[in-house]
């Protein structure tokens, strides 16, 4: 049997041909599950990815048989419609639609009304006995065709539509005339003639091949690029073309089209909602041309508006049976397009709707309580992007805020950033590190690329489904669309709105939650915690195997961590506390010593200060355990840079310039990072980890006395490559911890000894040092700069370089790389294999970054610790490795 | 069967016991095969070393029996000789001396005539007639005693014997009356009494038994701990002690105690040579207190002297018969003790003689040539520290010298340092890395510390075997000992000869060869080359596996290497080249070019400069493999670093100060050694690559043209620590090579491409690297510092204390680390997984570091490369691996 390379809407697929998705794409596996499930879908069928990927591969060139089945499958069309593309009397017309695997929206490129010419544009005119509605359908088909299959510029043939609505003095498309359509239509075929030196093909099945393969052939446009670059999507997928017969929401007063959601994608809650338009076609919907109307009343209706629901009874009856009828199916929300013509309805398309991620936690919660789905499943659909969202910043309620003009909050969050007016001036300050909002009209798939470097986007035209709304949605960035008010000169790029001109460079904030845009930078605020993603976390709680722990230095820090779940602390940094500004001195003093004596004297005044910081946090952390690092950076960085401040230390010290000068300059090194620091000061100056153990050891005690629950304390000491460094500092922490505890009789306390791993050579040795370590905490950041030869301060000269040549596609100081990962695991192996039972954790960045989590979850940690905002995402991405573990 | 702790002379352990080295040491070892040999030994015994292991561990108690198996031991040598300890008729005296299993000279601690006392010195007197040499060996016995076993200061002795030759006039001890002899040990007595608050034991037993154990307990003193150190002598070996019946060379002018070596130790010539005293003890000679004799005509007599062949030709002969004896046995230099009482000959000792590295050598090729041994042995015998030495700098003949002494040259090689006057103080300034030279009037085992940190050592006393001159040999140090003319006041700190005083600070150097001592830094030059080291480096290529290259930048360095034996380049690094006067102009030109146009204009200048300089080395190298880095360095290395420099250069260039200030601070970096450096220049600015390669290209083809040889380049492109820099960058190389030999039509040229492995995740990663790589080279200098976290410029802060500490008991700079060679072989094995074949070099110092040479042809290297000067030293250490391998 030949290949099969074209399936009908009503015709399963072979399942050795594997999944319908990836055979047909997205948008043809859903028209033919929606025909499967006997709703209204115009027939048509699907030419296959495998024909699309064979095409491309091919040189342009069809595979064999393929076209040959694109015939015989618009002859089954034809029969069944008892219409013939390009036939005089009774035309059949289509349209051509990519459909992608992975959904891609405004991705690849769509046709309609393929199959009109001069004489197929007269028979509709006679069949609907709507001639407007016929040249209308043609001139639409001519701009698309232009844009999509010969790439001419839209923008073009949009200057002819509007010096046409010019002179006829009209404002909107429908209200054109037939005779001016006739005459566009002219225009745009003496415009296409001229373009591109060659008439506009008349015959519909020349138009057809040529708009399948511009479907094909945009699987490699730019903007498909970087999209599926900014998504993680392979290049290697193709798209499917889906063919199908049109149905017309323009035919006059009783056609629409139309866009909705199952649920709100907004905020989640379940409620019908969508936009329509009487008597358009889809693309003026998404496009935002037209402000579109709400469909129902549970949509923000504002004065003058119609609904659907109203302007419609019946199709909305009907549409209403459709979408409970496909949420039941898919067990998911949709995203759905519609087209109502002469008050038929008819389903174009169905999708699992982009959402916010505060609507993805609802939706999620909601379907478990409504018995649709299982809660893992519930948290598997959540994305730690999307959690990490919902922890973002809001805008401080209380701030004052100078609003400058109101749209549509279509995504929410707030943004703050410089204006720029053209996607690659975002781009490029971007890159320069600057924060930037962008500002357009409406925006395109052409704006792809700076949407996703901008902290905002800020449009003036298009609606809650437009290209703006959906695109900033899918990339959770704050987005205000519609906001009409705003007069924008992309040429001048200047933003004009109530007699305020503001310029590129300017500052502005975004409310993307209720449409608000302010003047300048707005302070922001902690968002609260909806209930339905502490209903969400306890189920993450439940399913995960590895702790989450947090890096904090501070008893606040600690409260917050505690407060979104961290179950300890993993890495408590002693030295920030040295930079207080009533202690720096007394460090200083203690750094410029010349000798032990001088250097006890300075650390006596430290000891109570740091045992009062120990206490706090033992208070808060209660019977959790806190993981507590001696001293770690270089002295050097505790001592003034500037020669001025070298002089006013001098004098608050008391002591000769000159040989303060002296001494801070011998403190200098050449590469800090690999240099006098970690357990390295350790054992030149054991009295500075003694006061810090008997601070620690004190507090501890205390705490465990006045308090009466278990502390935990947790004593790390950092930078170790050799075995002996840790087995002298070891015997040096629990002498004093002996020494300590005797002056506390009764008090029971334990304290683990560990020891960061963080050097290649720890790695390699860990069999070693575990022999005199109680727990391994791993620090990836300081391991990652040692294992690639990378300055984290020096890396930004040549790391952008590297991302943009693919040597390293992911920041290695982001996401664990994979050389690392290999030297961690190979540390917890023979670390457990000395030591069974070793306690085992992460305390670098890596900590709160999910594909990092999901290693550690399969080194088989024990935990990983991270910033207190990162706890939850490390929590869900904790629960995701054990998920994605039972899948694979 | 109860436990044997003691063996006398004549008993042979049994084979269960180990070797009879470490059962008995050293020393006792060889007395016994001395015995069994039939030689002159005067009877005795051996404590074993497991009975000072016993002992030292278990809290100075001896193993139960030990004491009665010592008593028995006594009472046999009591039957033997028919004189019994403590009889006062015919009282046994004897000789109590430590023996290790590994020789210590000086280290650990004698004492001889045990067994006298008040009645028992009478008994002595009456017995020989010799009322005057009974006394005499009574005071020796109390000063010994006083030092060894009660822990008495040496020098307050010392003081009353100096004191009573000031009340008699006299110069020499020899010369002292019996009177005052008598009178000296009451007085020492009396000290004795008063000092420790118990008399002088005067029960002979009870004298062995704290001789014995003074002996067991000498191992755990600071002397032989610091000893032990240095020459990596392990710490838990312990030390037998030999009890033996004294025979006396003071026992008139018939008799006579000296020291000699059958082989000249200086310079390895056959001849026999040692030193003798007449009526003396073996102390009296090592001491340097009295100047020794020469035995014979082989050595340097002076005028007056008298040779122990014309003063006593008897035992002389029997002397001569003995070392021949010795000789054959021991198929080895020996090192004799011997005393002749009353016209005999005793043997009291013989072991393998230390001699300086040129005696080493010219004896190992000597004896396989007379048939004592096979080239193999020979081989294994000579260390690489030797020949190491024997390539050291020697004194520039033709430089003008200010002799200010002379004195006896005892150990070769040229030394310049400050004066320094006590061990303590060497220690310190050395410390401080300052190069010093020890001065002492002579020096004694509690100097060791000093003499290892000094450059050389000057003694005003003593002879060739003298203390100094044989640790100093022992040490490879230069030492000059007696020079009699310095007068030296150790209190003042000063050194006078001749009108000349000289402080603690001045600079002098010594020539360890002929004994000279100069004032001031006198330059030095290449040793010449001995026929006998080019008959044993011929041996040695013959064993060897591992090839030996040399890291030279320059044909001058490379034709040194080549005189070396060097069979290939390793490393050859390009930046030095950059260095040069002409060059840094348009160096800094390239740096600080604002674009890419700005930076080849810079580089065009530069290529026909580097292409001469690799014309050159190819010329030299001829056939052999050049492997040559590309530009590794940061590019601020190149750059000023003064504000003058900067606006001098400014002018030079023709550009603005302020815009190239700005430049050179954009190029400064946090960690520059993690910083932007290696490939990561080469994927900034191909440029610099390109021309570099262009350069390499041109002259290797140029040569292999005009002189017809297949020249070997090989280009390494340095520090990746991922697949995809290497292979960008080998597309690049590659490019850049097909296009200049397309320049040079009919030139066959081979260039291989490979990359160094410096970085932990290169190592990790090798199996993916070496698909694109030809060759690996490990640059185990920036591994080592990468895999510790330690930079090599800053480390000095700490790695001193490490070394106290025995955290890190080697620099890991000096010899390779075992968890960096865990990173080296882990990339070897995935390096020849992924590409079987794969070549495999190292070009890091390690490269001449014999122990690292060793751990490199275990891992299955094909070469190291090392700096021109150390290639003997590595082929000597490759051969050692091979001869260890067979023997492991």
């Amino acid at each position: 049997m030949s290949k099969s390379y074209v399936y009908g809407f009503d015709q399963s697929p072979e399942p050795a041909q594997g999944s319908p998705r990836s055979l047909l794409g997205g948008k043809g596996a859903n028209l033919a599950e929606m025909t499967r499930l006997g709703l209204p879908v115009p027939p048509g069928f699907t030419v296959s990815t495998p024909t699309c990927l064979a095409y491309l591969e091919n040189e342009a060139a069809w595979p064999q048989g393929a076209k040959e089945q694109v015939l015989d499958a618009l002859e089954r069309l034809a029969s069944t419609l008892g219409k013939r593309l390009g036939d005089a009397e009774s035309p059949l017309l289509v349209s051509v639609r990519s459909g992608a695997a992975v959904s891609m929206p405004g991705m690849m490129d769509t046709v309609l009304n393929l199959g009109l010419n001069d004489q197929t544009v007269e028979a509709m005119a006679k069949a609907t006995g709507n001639r407007r509605f016929a040249f209308d359908s043609y001139r639409r088909f001519l701009q698309m065709y232009s844009d999509v299959v010969l790439g001419l510029d839209r923008d073009r043939l949009e200057d002819l539509l509007e010096q046409a609505k010019e002179r006829e003095g009209v404002f909107l498309d429908s209200e054109l005339s037939v005779d001016a359509l006739e005459k566009l239509v002219g225009t745009y075929k003496l415009f296409i003639q001229e373009t591109t030196g060659s008439p506009f093909p008349t015959d519909p099945l020349e138009q057809l091949w040529a708009a399948i393969e511009a479907v094909f052939s945009s699987w490699h446009n730019r903007r498909a690029i970087d999209y599926r670059n900014a998504h993680d999507i392979p290049h290697d997928l193709g798209t499917a073309v889906n063919i199908q017969a049109m149905v017309f929401g323009n035919m006059g007063e009783d056609s629409a089209t139309g866009v909705a959601f199952t649920r709100d994608p907004s905020t989640g809650d379940r409620r019908f909602f969508g936009e329509w338009l009487r008597n358009a076609q889809g693309e003026d919907v998404v496009a935002g041309i037209r402000t579109p109307q709400p469909i129902n009343n549970d949509c923000s209706v504002l004065e003058g508006d119609e609904t659907l629901e109203e302007g419609m009874p019946g199709p909305y009856a009907d549409l209403v049976r459709v979408y409970e009828n496909l949420e039941r199916h898919y067990r998911d929300m949709q995203d759905i397009e519609f087209t109502i013509e002469s008050g038929v309805l008819w389903m174009l398309q169905t999708r699992t709707g982009k959402r916010t991620p505060r609507a993805e936690v609802k939706i999620a919660v909601d379907m478990v309580e409504e018995g649709l789905i299982d809660s893992r499943e519930a948290v598997r659909r959540v994305s730690t992007v999307s959690v990490e969202k919902l922890l973002h910043p809001q805008l401080d309620p209380s701030a004052p805020r100078n609003v400058i003009a109101r749209g549509l909050g279509a995504s929410p969050g707030a943004a703050t950033g410089t204006l720029t007016f053209h996607a690659d001036d975002a781009v490029d300050r971007a890159g320069r590190g600057e924060a930037v909002i962008l500002v357009r009209r409406e925006t395109s798939p052409e704006d792809i690329h700076g949407m996703l470097k901008a902290q905002g986007i800020l449009t003036a035209r298009g609606g809650m489904t437009s290209h703006a709304a959906v695109v900033a949605r899918g990339l959770s960035k704050p987005c205000i669309v519609g906001a009409g008010e705003l007069a924008i000169d992309p040429d001048a790029c200047t933003l004009t709105v109530g007699g305020l001109t503001l310029s590129q460079g300017d500052t502005v904030t975004l409310d993307g939650g209720d449409g608000t845009v302010m003047l300048g930078d707005i302070p922001t605020i902690q968002p609260e915690t909806r209930p339905e993603v502490e209903v969400l976390m306890s189920w993450v709680d439940d399913i995960r195997r590895l702790g989450v722990w947090t890096n904090a230095d501070t008893a606040r820090d600690c409260k917050v961590a505690r407060d979104f779940g961290a179950e300890g602390i993993g890495l408590c940094r002693t030295e920030h506390m040295f930079f207080d500004e009533g202690r720096i001195l007394a460090v200083r003093e203690m750094i410029l010593s010349e000798d032990e004596e001088g250097r006890r004297g300075a650390l006596a005044k430290l000891l109570p200060m740091q045992k009062g910081d120990f206490k706090a946090i033992f208070e808060v952390m209660e019977t959790l355990p806190v993981t507590i690092r001696l001293l770690d950076p270089p002295l050097h960085e505790f001592l003034p840079q500037s020669d001025d401040e070298v002089r006013s230390l001098a004098r608050d010290l008391g002591v000769d310039y000159e040989a303060l000068a002296a001494r801070n300059h011998l403190l200098e090194e050449v590469n800090p990072m690999l240099g006098h620091r970690g357990c390295r000061l350790g054992l030149t100056y054991p009295e500075i980890y003694e006061m810090q153990v008997r601070a620690i050891v004190e507090a501890a005690a205390e705490v465990r006395r006045e308090q009466g629950f278990m502390v935990q304390p947790k004593i790390m000491i950092p930078l170790v490559s050799h075995e002996r460094e840790l087995s002298l500092l070891r015997q040096i922490v629990e002498n004093t911890i002996e020494r300590v505890l005797s002056g506390y009789e009764g008090v029971e306390l334990e304290v683990a000894i560990g020891t960061m791993i963080e050097l290649p050579r720890a790695c390699i040795t860990a069999g070693a040092i575990a022999e005199h370590a109680d727990f391994f905490s791993f620090g990836t950041n300081d391991l990652t700069q040692t294992t690639f030869g990378i300055s984290r301060d020096d890396g930004a000269k040549f790391l952008p370089l590297y991302a943009d040549l693919g040597v390293l596609g992911v920041d290695p100081f982001i996401a664990m790389d994979d050389g690392v990962a290999d030297l961690v695991a190979m540390a917890s192996e023979r670390g457990r294999a000395a030591r069974p039972g070793l306690n085992l954790g992460i305390c670098g960045e890596h900590g709160g970054e999910p594909s990092s989590v999901e290693r550690c979850h399969r080194m088989g940690l024990d935990y990983v610790s991270c910033s207190p905002f990162r706890v939850p995402v490390a929590r869900l991405a904790a629960a995701h490795a054990v998920l994605n573990e039972e899948a694979s």
